[in-house]
């Protein structure tokens, strides 16, 4: 999308230039390592996106759109150290590359330069984006530990699901939006209504990367199809199926959750055809479509000129519309 | 000490009160259990009591005291992952209770949680508090990462392991005392004046810890005496000993450093004996010596009356004076 060019491209450039190795280079080098790693920057730009929209100087944002970009790749560390996960985006993860205690230490170090970044603002709008910034930071945690509870839980509810994507990853894409309005000195009412419209078309980002994980085009979408699957994830496909399904299919798909066959390919097909013949591949579509229109709805009420409307409607499809 | 008493009661009482478990509980248990484990809480009271010294009620600082016993905590646990150690203070450690996912995840909510403490103030005071913690936080973790380096290096100097010892302990001390000071509103230079007369007293404090881990009275020292030399640990007492020794000593000193014996008994008694014939011994009490007497200087420059500097001296005294 060439609206987030421009953004994009600023947050880079101040990025490289922001984020020095120095002494103990221990503690930095994995801190710039994984911040140049690429990925696509999503929150960041949003911030400097919503900057731009509601305020004349989009670079101001640039602190908070910085710390909005240190505090996902805070938590992208942990988790990856959590998950045991070797690769991220493609490349070894920080644990792999050094150790579990340069992850654990170094992640630690971004979680507080995130915080110093807002240093940069008066003392009222300091206060502000830090409180927003932590009330996130501790839901994406308590998101973050509800995944693992689930890991082991087997009667999770599909509002409970929707709860955790909300905290894990839906609330930092509203947090970064209202950031951006923050720093523009946006009304209250117009940084309540881009936190609802993030935090929505965050959800359905997140259902979409469910759905995606099942339906995608192997061709384009980035990760391995099946995925979720594989590793015997609830997801609202998995948990709308359990619901829904008819009694032998549930049986099947509970069976096939619980194990872990070396070659999965007939498990993710008879999966994939469970969620489709159950309604669940239909349901999260819909479920996408809904939370988009949430999104939509509330933009209607905010005092932007209907150009930056459409824009922003025209990204939220964007988003939903990626096949990677 | 008397004086404490106050304080540390009045500390216990609130953070019971604002330490509660919720959902999710595996998030929230481990924090209320290291919290709850006891210690001496050394840094929270002396934020209340340089609070109380400069100001006209102590409990205004309560907040600001419960961050820095939050912060100790958070960089407890993550450091006993990095050291795998078992025990803290006599009991299971976080990540051995619960497992070391818990331990990354609940210490990351701790930190974020001191953050939200400080919301407490109004934005001048938010910000000078947070900007304080963010760049002491900054510090204790590069200090850890200095500590870890210095396990494989074999040229570390004094003045570096000064400066790990300043980052890794002293600094939170310093700041801990200066918070109490800038919730009381007292001058910048009284501020950081205390700051300078709890860091110089940190280094003192870690100083005597290093050689009562040698020297300590085995009845009274609440760890394993020698601990430091069984882990083969650069401390102040060996630097020195490698620096001022005869080349023999320097020789065994250095092959006794690189062994594990299965009962280390014997290269206890011989590290020892080569820190007292090297001088090591001597030059470290009096290095405690001279940090304590840096504190008292910086003392003299404030204005406080008679009677609380003399208060603040005993202080001194008191925790150098600790066989403990």
């Amino acid at each position: 999308m060439e609206l987030l060019t421009t953004y994009g491209n600023a947050l880079s450039a101040h990025l490289h230039k922001a984020v020095t190795v120095k002494e103990p280079v221990q503690l930095y080098e994995p801190i710039k390592y994984i911040l140049t790693l690429g990925g696509k920057r999503l929150r960041p730009v949003l911030t400097l996106l919503t900057a731009d929209f509601f305020g004349d100087n989009f670079k101001e944002a640039m602190n908070a759109a910085l710390a909005v970009e240190l505090f996902h790749n805070f938590s992208l560390i942990h988790d990856d150290i959590m998950d045991n996960a070797p690769l991220r985006r493609g490349k070894e993860t920080v644990h792999e590359k050094w150790d579990v205690n340069a992850g654990i230490l170094s992640g630690d170090a971004m979680l507080i330069l995130a915080y110093q970044l807002f240093e940069a603002y008066e003392p009222a709008q300091f206060q502000e984006l830090a409180k927003l910034f932590s009330k996130t930071a501790l839901q994406v945690c308590e998101g973050q530990q509800y995944d693992v509870d689930f890991e082991t839980r087997d009667d999770v509810t599909i509002p409970e699901y929707i709860k955790m994507i909300d905290y894990k990853t839906a609330v930092l894409i509203g947090a970064a939006m209202k950031m951006g309005a923050i720093v523009a000195e946006a009304s209250e009412s117009c940084c309540e209504g881009i936190y609802e419209f993030g935090r929505n078309l965050g959800i359905a980002f997140q259902l979409q990367d469910d759905y995606l994980d099942a339906f995608g085009n192997p061709e384009t979408f980035g990760k391995q199809v099946g995925g979720d699957i594989i590793a015997n994830k609830k997801t609202f496909l998995y948990l709308t199926a359990l619901q829904n399904g008819v009694p032998g299919d549930v049986e099947t798909l509970e069976h096939l959750f619980s194990i872990h066959p070396v070659d999965p390919e007939d498990k993710i097909e008879t999966v994939k055809e469970i969620f489709i013949n159950s309604g669940a591949a239909t349901a999260t579509v819909s479920e996408i479509e809904t939370y988009t229109q949430k999104a939509n709805k509330v933009l209607e009420t905010l005092q932007l000129s209907e150009d930056k409307k459409q824009k922003l409607r025209e990204f939220g499809t964007w988003l939903m519309k990626r096949t990677v």
